[in-house]
């Protein structure tokens, strides 16, 4: 069944039915003084909760804090902070994280074993809690706070990144927001989407659901390698919305995965255009690859390559990059096989390269949004892969950071 | 027993006994109108040869024409060129590749089985052929050659990359030249390697004593996976040393085997130095690992970070991207053990960040050479990874390539 899933205008993670949020500026961003950089998000049901947390094995203070108690499946609240990551900070970090929780849950009413901390900036610097304290005693929330949460978390992010969706005749909303992430938003601890939905929803098919979507939205965008010690994806489900738990089983478990891939990859792409120094997106689909796993394994290398995101940036149609970054993703690839497209335009057809109007593909390249297709002709599966050219103001960016 | 290894001054291919190079320029480097880009390599006696190609599944055509002609492990000369790579050009690119195999073999006299191909440059055009004829026809070669061949394997190399070593009291002497790499010299072809020696050597030895040297030499430098469609590292032994076949089980095997891994060495650093819009060389040693395959997938993962390339570039003492880009490298990593040196002074002992002087860190980082030492203390094997710092002239390079 294909759902009608509707965008709600000015949708956002206070959306749902039942959720507030807060933001304040506490000083935590050096360079920017009067930014937010502390906030609070609050349901006022409890929320059966799944996350999805980094792989990396240096993970900070927050996302081990998060793993522990999310165990049991539930929380009712999150405290984030942006400028500084908390990671690296061995037990100071730790206890840190835990006092950030129990100043929320009393500002707020919980226990504090509802309440979820995030962090993200600089690795190895401890949280200057004399500035926290107040700002977490201090904040108010309230159904439009989702706008400002979403500005706390922001480190080099250009534009916040939210939205809210809603699925036709379901009764529920899904709502998120998401910071930079990967080589994109490298070292200022990467990746944050925080999402909620006033569906009730079983646990086992909320971590099931999330992982599904996770896997071809987040986990399919250029982070290129420097997964952060930050990363984190956290829904919240409160079930205001009144409907029967979904199951598995439930009529509208197709529907609630539809709308929270949508959600998920709307967010997804946000983050990939707004990568440091981008200039556009990328969209790179493999097609007829014997699998769906190496059809993301040659989406992801290709959308990733350094060469291909710097011949982009440059309007350059290079397109040996592309097949060269297939060539090396590990997969099986035949040259002779090979069709390849640049924004709809055909490249290359069975491996022969056909003559193309140089000046045409340049002005493709100018766009916005850039499309790569790549078709195997091996199999039927195909993935899509998104991220941002690669320019000079990446390199700014990244060697002018803590200095 | 240690060698005493000697580099021989101006050193190159033609350094050991018996080989002869030459080279021309033919128009095939359109951006450069008299550069040398096309070269021929000669040994009088027939060689023992053993080569290690890409593991691109997109391959040239003179890789798939060596891979054939060197599975009987004999050769006797090469053909070189620059400014193209005949890679994704299908059957005529075969053809192209035997064609100037079979010019190369009759301008030396020799038969074209004994002959060789290698091409860099530019994927997805075919050879100019009418460039190329003429070039080999008047090809003349000396043993002084060396130093134009290398020249005429150059694409955005900047300096050219030759060594030769001689071992006391063994007689024999190992040469080699090489050009440009991985993610620093990427589409060009990337990275060639062509090596000779007088040394008589068992082919089974050969085969092992250059995979071995290549393990901790080219494998070790940052290659940030845009791995090339002609990768190609060659090794020629002629044996006019006159010394007894070398074998796994000859007294002077393992000498034999430390000065090929010093010559490797060598040329590995000298390409890492010489990366696209690079400023400086950057040695990566992780040691206290668990084992050598994890040492050396952690040095890789942080010498080809482009957050700790980036913040090299800057000077930036952000050391937290390095304990991160080593976090997610995928092996064993303990935040509590870990002790981490930049220009040999510490700045993380036992997980602990030491205070420390930004100035004078700072001032270790502009040098030409920076290395950063990461201690794991979890085990006794280490490995040493070599790379170089991203600038934005990477990306002017990258982005303007065939336009």
């Amino acid at each position: 069944m294909e759902a009608k899933i509707e965008f709600i205008p000015e949708g956002t993670i206070t959306s749902p039915r039942g959720f507030r949020a807060g933001a304040a500026s506490v000083g935590l961003k050096k360079e920017a003084e009067h930014a937010l950089d502390l906030g609070i998000l609050s349901s006022e049901a409890p929320c059966v909760a799944a996350a999805l947390f980094t792989t990396n094995r240096i993970k900070a203070a927050p996302i081990v804090f998060c793993q522990q108690r999310l165990q049991g499946g539930r929380a009712a609240a999150l405290v984030v902070n942006s400028g500084c990551a908390n990671a690296f900070t061995g037990e100071q970090g730790l206890r840190d994280a835990a006092e950030m929780a129990g100043l929320a849950a009393e500002r707020i009413g919980l226990s504090p074993e509802d309440v979820l901390v995030a962090s993200t900036g600089v690795i190895g610097e401890k949280l200057p809690m004399q500035l926290i304290r107040p700002g977490i005693e201090q904040m108010v929330l309230s159904t439009e706070g989702g706008h400002s949460l979403v500005r706390a978390m922001m480190t080099t992010d250009t534009v916040p990144k939210e939205v809210a969706a809603r699925v036709d005749g379901s009764g529920f909303i899904i709502g998120g927001v998401a910071k930079g992430s990967g080589m994109i938003h490298p070292d200022l601890a990467t990746m944050l989407c925080f999402l909620t939905t006033d569906a009730a929803v079983d646990l086992d098919f909320l971590r099931s659901a999330l992982r599904k979507a996770v896997d071809i939205s987040f986990n399919m965008i250029s982070v290129d390698g420097d997964t952060s010690t930050n990363d984190m994806v956290l829904i919240m489900a409160n079930g205001l919305a009144g409907n029967r738990p979904i199951s598995p089983d439930s009529r509208q478990a197709g529907i609630f995965q539809q709308a929270l891939d949508r959600v998920c990859i709307y967010l997804a792409k946000s983050i990939a255009r707004d990568g440091e120094g981008a200039s556009k997106l990328i969209e790179v689909t493999v097609s007829g690859a014997t699998g769906v796993a190496e059809a993301k394994v040659a989406a992801r290398t290709i959308v990733s390559s350094p060469l291909v995101k710097t011949a982009i940036y440059g309007n350059d149609p290079n397109w040996g990059r592309i097949v060269a970054a297939a060539g090396r993703s590990g997969i099986e690839v035949v040259e002779s096989k090979i069709d390849l497209y640049i924004g709809g335009v055909c490249l290359v057809k069975e491996g022969n390269p056909l003559p193309f109007d140089k000046g045409s593909i340049v002005e493709l390249l100018k766009k916005s949004d850039v499309s790569i297709g790549l078709h195997l002709n091996l199999g039927t599966a195909s993935a899509t892969a998104w991220g941002c050219d690669l320019s000079e103001e990446y390199v700014v960016i990244n060697s002018q950071y803590t200095t």
